[in-house]
């Protein structure tokens, strides 16, 4: 089946806003193994919505339009919609008796545009809210499927995964499923080269590298007529895959992140976490942090952006910092040995180096940046050139840094294990 | 004249990367004063783009065709384009002489596939790339243009901002001018209603709305026949806004960021900062350390993530942790005075709050935060209720710290002043 994307607002044609909604149904749409094959934005205007509408019923299967369903005279894709294929709008009461909760709960009153909302096509299937007020449709003719979704994602998404997706993988013959085995530490072309025989003999399962900042993410995809067959195809790839790349694979699980899988690896040793930076600025407690419940292992960070900082709060010897400067393997590693011994954390973490604009020499380039990881009591450093602005020299700091923390902490267990 | 956007690639239709190339594109075309009906997002099938450029060129004056002119056989922008022009291809000098130095620059051999960049229609204006081995190409053809970037941003924007911006507003009558007034510390609904006898009798200049995380943006545009003209109609309307929105205007350049104004403010009234975080973990820190130059104003920063964290680091009283709780009005203004006195900063500003998904409760439920901001010695405390989920809730509380602060300075200030 092929599937044709339209998103409908004048404020994607005035690149107001960033159409996050067609990257999200197109990633929605390859799991589900339908081909797309064209998107397109379109203003909230009649004429030009019919055309493009009409186009996509002669081209493909399954149509997802999204946005246009709002409340005011502006917003006219049920509308089109429904003149398109034909069908009257009536008032669905389940719809009106949905919209009449939502404002009594806000403590608010209903305007007469909004009984707008609870109108909905002849034979349309409909598709209850839990976010907002505008019902999602689904409408089906002579083989064609026509879906209209809410614009916003905080109503469009948990629409589609609850309701669309489910519709779509019945209507899709066989199951698709798919796995990501995520990297870390490791370029994406000598993945890529790692992995490339796999890759070309691919066919049932397919595997797809993404580059993600300091990560690549292999997707292996399958298809079969039931999910347990698929996962059965798709078992020995991962099994392979994890074999070659080894420490580098982080998980295989889509939800888990590179910050959340540190997080686990500390809370499964028991270990506790303290961060000290000086050019990302926080960034790396930030990013820690956004793992919920990692209250548990991380109590405190510091950021010592001046010299005198690094020396008052971490213990760094003023010696070292004139004589290596504050970017160096020296002060890194002093960083982390003394935010260890002021946090009394069993994992210290230190970033220093010049993010840039400004601040590069030919001996320390912008982009140059020492990374320290101290458990409990060994320190380890590297060194980086990253390339790119300040945000991304700070970006890749980051993904280095918990890179590093779950490469220290895996390799002090192996040897305490194999002492 | 009408402009109309075409993106090529896989990945796009894929979902695997979101098209911000399109956001961008449009913004700048709206701000030429061209009008954007259609975006198109399309494969690299020679077939469906032959298709989708003949419906653009039967309808659009302008069209902007982004992605599919790298050196690989999928990469096929450049050659359908041409042959849908009836256009033949040559070896342009140039563009050769460019990939020749590119590579000798990174000490790389090209391979024979890397010619096909320097491949050009006949009659076409080469656009020189600064940052890739694909030239960008303009196609002048019976009063349409057809005109074609490299998709990596990186590569795009420069090309577009040095050349394609130019060469469009020479070919548009009249020009366009816009300026944001950029507000803090207000809502979005408020702003408009405070704004909305100007917005309704807007004709020239008109004025924009956009909302942000904690902050409203209202766009002021002028069309007139030279750049003098366009000003001079957007001056009183700025004038008018920030005779209106008073302290809530915090810049009216375009390029100033929230946190960029915030240390702005620092570097004039020659003030250092300090932060002391919980809830945000660090965001806080690592937003100003964004801004180039902060180095001057902020020298280290706290993550107190735990309540000894916070009684050992700010000296924040047990007591007060016990009575009152790690989020409450005390623990925040405590915090702020401790980072003060810890640091010797001028200003220090503190948040504690509950992000979730856990740890709320009736009586505090997830998205309460505490913000408190010490000016030199004076301390003012605020309490915000965010609603969302855990990121939210951070990022939020980030927007509210900085406006805060903003706040805090100004009053300061003020006070002195008048003294």
């Amino acid at each position: 089946m092929t599937v044709e994307l339209i998103s409908v607002g004048t404020e994607l044609l005035l690149g107001n806003i960033v159409n996050t909604n067609a990257a999200y149904l197109a990633e929605q749409c390859a799991m589900l193994g339908l081909s797309c094959f064209y998107q397109t934005v379109v203003g909230d205007n009649e004429e030009r919505l019919t055309e493009t509408l009409k186009t996509a019923l002669e081209r493909s299967d399954v149509i997802l339009l999204s946005g246009g369903l709002g409340p005011t005279q502006d917003d006219l894709t049920k509308e089109t919609a429904a003149e398109v294929l034909g069908r009257k709008l009536y008032m669905d009461e389940s719809s009106k008796k949905r919209l009449q909760e939502f404002f009594a709960r806000r403590k608010m009153e209903i305007t007469e545009n909004n009984w707008k909302q609870a109108m909905v096509p002849e034979g349309a299937i409909v598709l209850a809210n839990e976010n907002g007020t505008a019902p999602g449709i689904i409408m089906e003719e002579g083989g064609k499927r026509l879906i209209l979704l809410p614009g916003p994602p905080g109503e469009l998404i948990p629409m589609f995964e609850s309701a669309v997706f489910p519709y779509l993988a019945k209507a899709q013959p066989g199951v698709i499923y798919s796995q990501t085995v995520k990297l870390c530490g490791i370029g994406e072309s000598k993945a890529e080269t790692m992995a490339a025989d796999l890759i070309a003999k691919q066919k049932n399962p397919t595997i797809a590298p993404y580059a993600k900042v300091g990560e690549v993410h292999l997707r292996i995809t399958a298809k079969a007529s039931v999910e347990k067959e698929a996962k059965k195809l798709i078992k020995p790839v991962v099994k392979e895959l994890k074999n070659r790349f080894g420490m580098s694979v982080y998980t295989t699980d889509e939800r888990v992140t590179l910050e959340q899988a540190v997080v686990d690896l500390l809370l499964a040793n028991h270990l506790t976490v303290t961060t000290a930076e000086s050019c990302t600025g926080g960034l790396l407690s930030a990013r820690l942090t956004s793992v919920p419940g990692v209250s548990e292992v991380f109590k405190s960070g510091q950021v010592t952006y001046s010299n005198k900082a690094k020396h008052k709060l971490l213990g760094v010897k003023k010696p070292s910092l004139d004589k290596y400067g504050a970017v160096s393997e020296n002060v890194a590693k002093e960083m982390a040995k003394g935010a260890a011994a002021a946090s009394k954390a069993d994992v210290a973490v230190a970033i220093t180096g010049i993010a840039g604009p400004d601040g590069g020499s030919s001996a320390k380039p912008v982009g140059l940046v020492y990374i320290a990881c101290n458990v409990c009591g060994k320190t380890k450093v590297k060194s980086y050139h990253f390339s790119g602005n300040r945000s991304k020299v700070r970006e890749n700091s980051v993904v280095a840094a918990l890179t590093l923390m779950r490469q220290c902490i895996l390799e002090y267990y192996s040897e305490v294990t194999f002492r």
